[in-house]
């Protein structure tokens, strides 16, 4: 859009402020059909202090040596939520924050009605085409977020602590089943190994899909298990472009993005009306809604 | 909408049979404008494992001694999922199953984004007028479940376990600061008494809006427990009545059911439609969805 920089990350910057601070209408005007080869996506969840910040800043270097140059989106609860739309300001860069081939951006989980951000899905299409070759979307694990995630991303890599209940949680959200890789974090915790036995039980019979998801051990001091992460991100990524189907997760997530838009311009219908607006049966409420729901007035 | 029989209990099983197998039109044709004056309505929310059914079965005995009929509709996560709308076959009667004036209608919960089933509130609406004087809306706190039910009914009762791990859980996910009224049940259970103080100083906290949570200990074999929720129920909905606009509420309720409505209308619009309908640009879906939302083609 701004086409004059030949900075990456500055272009990226520019064009993720744009969908922040845009409505719908922008929105759907600054988006383009996803591209039927889009950057691969990496999704990394796990419970607050998990290390998911860490753990993405030794792949993110990693990647980087193997020519992938990482951009990272973290959908963060403990950003300030705002009904508004301002999000420059709450640029957070970390350890490679000074690193020119990795950009991250950390947005506030806004309006959720899934623990992720309502323009999740539209941050990430913005983040297509701008010199970077892979997309890591950090979440907080809660539950729903869990299930969008899948949807949004590729390989879904879920980050456990020891002793932290975090698996019993997630054992009980289903979460447990859904992850492509799991990762075991600050491994030299005492009952590290317990929990990847326990987990490696469970991963074992969800090979439906004939992917048996690895539990990975990973700790700030044993470069080998961030190794091993890369390698199984890559393994993950071979087998699921032979195994699935890429228009049907295309199209998956499509659809989500569009009943996210459609969802937040019923919340543009409504704040723009009187409060009494509301004030009509069902079906009247409904047609007077979706009256109101197109872009502009058709001429 | 049958009016022959004078069954209430019958009329309301089939009015919610009805709602539950319509598809978005017929709801809505189903459904007038909210009365001003609808019923009471309750929430009873807590983990699976709670005591909830048995507390809400002592609930509705002692609320039918003075004269309130209760209807009570579960929302049930173990209930199996099904993506049609057959319901019949899954009502669940309970303790007081054979009690008249007692209705009970357990619900899976389906197709949610929210812990709730995407019909929740036209089922809710469906339960007005057929000679009941309240409705209980049984949950399980599953996070978001627990904001929309604040909008869905008019007290919360949080129910607690001693030593569940569940006010951790329920202080972290912000819902202890959501209820009207704390239940630790199986109060005989030690470590109650901790449990009742901890939740009594997070409840102290709250009290912006000048209520202040009551925390009351109920087990299976002491009826001022419940006697004394009974009363915590009637003094909160008197407060309410005096402290909140009845307007305001009744508009939250309609603006989320019609949100649900409009999702439940674009699922039904892309599952008519061939996968190939998702093929476009973000634009151009959000026209074509749009232009098909409506419940009948315009004349």
């Amino acid at each position: 859009m701004t086409g004059a920089s030949r900075n990456p990350r500055r272009n990226l910057s520019r064009a993720l402020t744009c969908i922040a601070n845009a409505d719908v209408a922008q929105t759907l005007a600054a988006q383009d059909r996803p591209s039927p080869d889009g950057l691969p996506r990496i999704g990394i969840t796990g419970a607050p202090g998990a290390g998911k910040s860490s753990l993405i800043a030794r792949l993110a270097g990693l990647r980087k040596g193997t020519n992938r140059k990482v951009a990272v989106l973290a959908v963060d609860p403990s950003s300030p939520v705002s009904h508004g739309s301002i999000l420059g300001d709450r640029i957070r860069m970390d350890a490679i924050a000074d690193d020119p081939d990795v950009f991250i951006r950390s947005i506030p989980s806004r309006r959720a009605h899934d623990g992720l951000a309502d323009n999740t899905a539209d941050l990430l299409n913005a983040m297509e085409g701008h010199g970077f070759d892979e997309i890591i979307l950090e979440t907080v694990g809660v539950g729903q977020a869990d299930y969008t995630i899948r949807t949004l991303v590729d390989t879904v890599v879920l980050v456990l602590v020891p002793h932290s209940g975090d698996a019993i949680q997630a054992m009980k959200a289903g979460i447990l089943e859904m992850a492509d890789i799991y990762v075991v974090n600050k491994a030299d915790l005492p009952g590290a190994d317990l929990m990847a036995a326990e987990i490696e039980q469970v991963a074992a019979h969800q090979s439906a899909d004939e992917w048996t998801p690895p539990v990975i051990m990973a700790s700030r001091n044993d470069p080998a298990g961030f190794e091993a992460l890369d390698a199984a991100i890559n393994t993950h990524a071979a087998w699921r472009a032979n195994s699935t189907d890429a228009a049907v997760g295309r199209r998956a997530r499509a659809r989500y993005q569009a009943q996210g838009l459609i969802s937040r311009r019923i919340d543009e219908v409504l704040e723009a009306e009187d409060p009494t607006f509301l004030d009509r049966s069902p079906a009247e409420l409904f047609d007077a809604i979706v009256a109101r729901l197109a872009r502009k007035d058709p001429d």
